[in-house]
């Protein structure tokens, strides 16, 4: 037997889970590379993705492997923020608490979400312990009904947090009352696959992004499955509606973009592109590609040769 | 090591091909599940797919697997074709001139278009032998240039095979210089994979159809991997651009999708949907998505999870 096919073997047999932490540092490319080291050369993690946005001055990894490898990795990618980045000197578009600001735990394969709040538990317990940074539960690993909505937890902000974890209901659920002094708070959690989509705006006033952002997003009466906030990019001279689509089977990306495109026609805004931040699953793309092709009856699940051959 | 372990090793270490055999019966479903009966069954070769439609009267079934496996239920579709289809009074509007009409072989995986060269003389030269049915040998088989196109290989259709056959350039590569009686002739190759699209346009009049099909075709000037012709579906009151999009890398579904529109638009005639025919590759649908949500910088290698997976 060859060496890649015993290597299929021990990928089959194993558990598989993503994580996707987001870091606080979106413009130091030394910051950038000490936290992508720590993420590499780890047995039985793959580093599949790493991106960073200088206006939200933020940067996403996108981890795979074996839940204790991914729990490592994330663990040291920790570290590496809490030492090299200062929360007291951060500014940027994007909502954030901590120099670890999130990190999510993602069933993949042969793994359920019961063993992501797991590990999520876990990891969160070490951030709180060996680092001194504190942690709140969020997602599926949620210890009260009003931490599950990561926007919740996170309300405050960096700067809002000293206070908000002395209030009676927002006690960590790991760790103390106090924030880290530069690396602030964390939240650690499980949750389903979402994709990172943004729709960008040709233009620098960021309300049409923001009016645009209320107008879609669940929270406010839009699409059900849909968080969006409007946020500017000074370093590009234009603006975003920056979504996470928890739930692309009930609220797919075809019909967030293209309700975005009404609304932006009728501000008279241009839509200038989108990206999507990290992976995103073939399902998400390829029901976009049917709607836009109108191809009503193609049935994703049995014509599609990748995902056949997978299946034999 | 658990049984489905075992079944992933013998996969992956096994030469897997396609082949998607179309036969000239759409109408008929005792033959159709006939044909089904014929391609089921035989060891190492999964019927990922069929489908058969009542006006192009035809149906094209996606095979999977060994090339041994798969060149087995190819021989056994064809003499089942053979046996149950009269051409001498089959009508439809795809051009045709054989029961068993094109059989093409595709590598997949661990497996080179030179192999499914010598499967497809091999499965020719039974069909030729052991049925009674002369063939050519077509795509990346053909012995003479002038046979690589299927058009040119099929033009005068069954009727006018007597006397093709007989023209000294046109002798057959497997069989003798008379059609089968009542199954023609067959069209054996191996190519790389290609998605049968079709667009439907909300007209009875075939002329738009025919039209726009001469406009996008490489053939007659228009898109360079695009194989395309008009044609009627009576049951539905409508017609069709029916193509082979031989290299979507190259030639994307959603240009020349984009084009029909464009052009119908002019004609004042409406597209009213489309229709993959059989299995489509992951990545010729994931750049329609990125072309239609304007994902510029998305790169589809890097990006997709299920992809990623694989690679591990």
């Amino acid at each position: 037997m060859t060496q890649s096919c015993i290597h299929y073997i021990i990928i089959f047999m194993e558990k598989l889970i993503e994580c996707v932490p987001n870091f606080s540092e979106g413009r130091d490319m030394g910051v950038i590379a000490a936290l992508r080291r720590a993420a590499e050369g780890i047995s039985g993690v793959a580093l599949l993705d790493y991106s960073s946005d200088p206006d939200h001055n933020r940067s996403v990894f996108t981890l795979l492997g074996s839940p204790d490898g991914v729990s490592e990795a994330a663990f040291r990618l920790c570290r590496v923020a809490r030492d090299n980045i200062d929360m007291t000197r951060h500014s940027g578009a994007h909502p954030r608490m901590g120099a670890a600001d999130v990190i999510p735990f993602i069933p993949i394969r042969g793994s359920t979400m019961d063993e992501c709040v797991e590990v999520s538990r876990r990891v969160a317990g070490l951030i709180a312990n060996e680092l001194g940074i504190p942690c709140f539960l969020y997602g599926e690993s949620c210890t009260r009904e009003e931490r599950r909505d990561l926007a919740s937890v996170r309300r405050g902000g960096f700067e809002g947090m000293p206070h908000k974890l002395l209030q009676e209901e927002w006690a960590p659920d790991f760790g103390g009352r106090a924030i880290h002094p530069t690396a602030g708070v964390t939240a650690v959690g499980a949750r389903k696959p979402l994709v990172a989509f943004n729709v960008n705006l040709g233009t620098p006033d960021v309300r049409a992004a923001k009016s645009i952002a209320k107008a879609i997003r669940g929270s406010s009466g839009g699409f059900a499955h849909c968080k969006a906030i409007g946020v500017k990019l000074e370093s590009r001279g234009a603006t975003q509606v920056s979504m996470n689509m928890v739930d692309c089977d009930s609220t797919p990306l075809h019909t967030v973009y293209e309700a975005i495109c009404e609304h932006a026609a009728r501000l008279g805004v241009p839509v200038t592109g989108s990206e999507i931040i990290g992976l995103a699953p073939a399902d998400a793309l390829i029901d976009c590609a049917k709607h836009f092709l109108k191809l009503g009856d193609f049935d994703r699940d049995r014509q599609v040769l990748e995902s056949r051959i997978l299946e034999l």
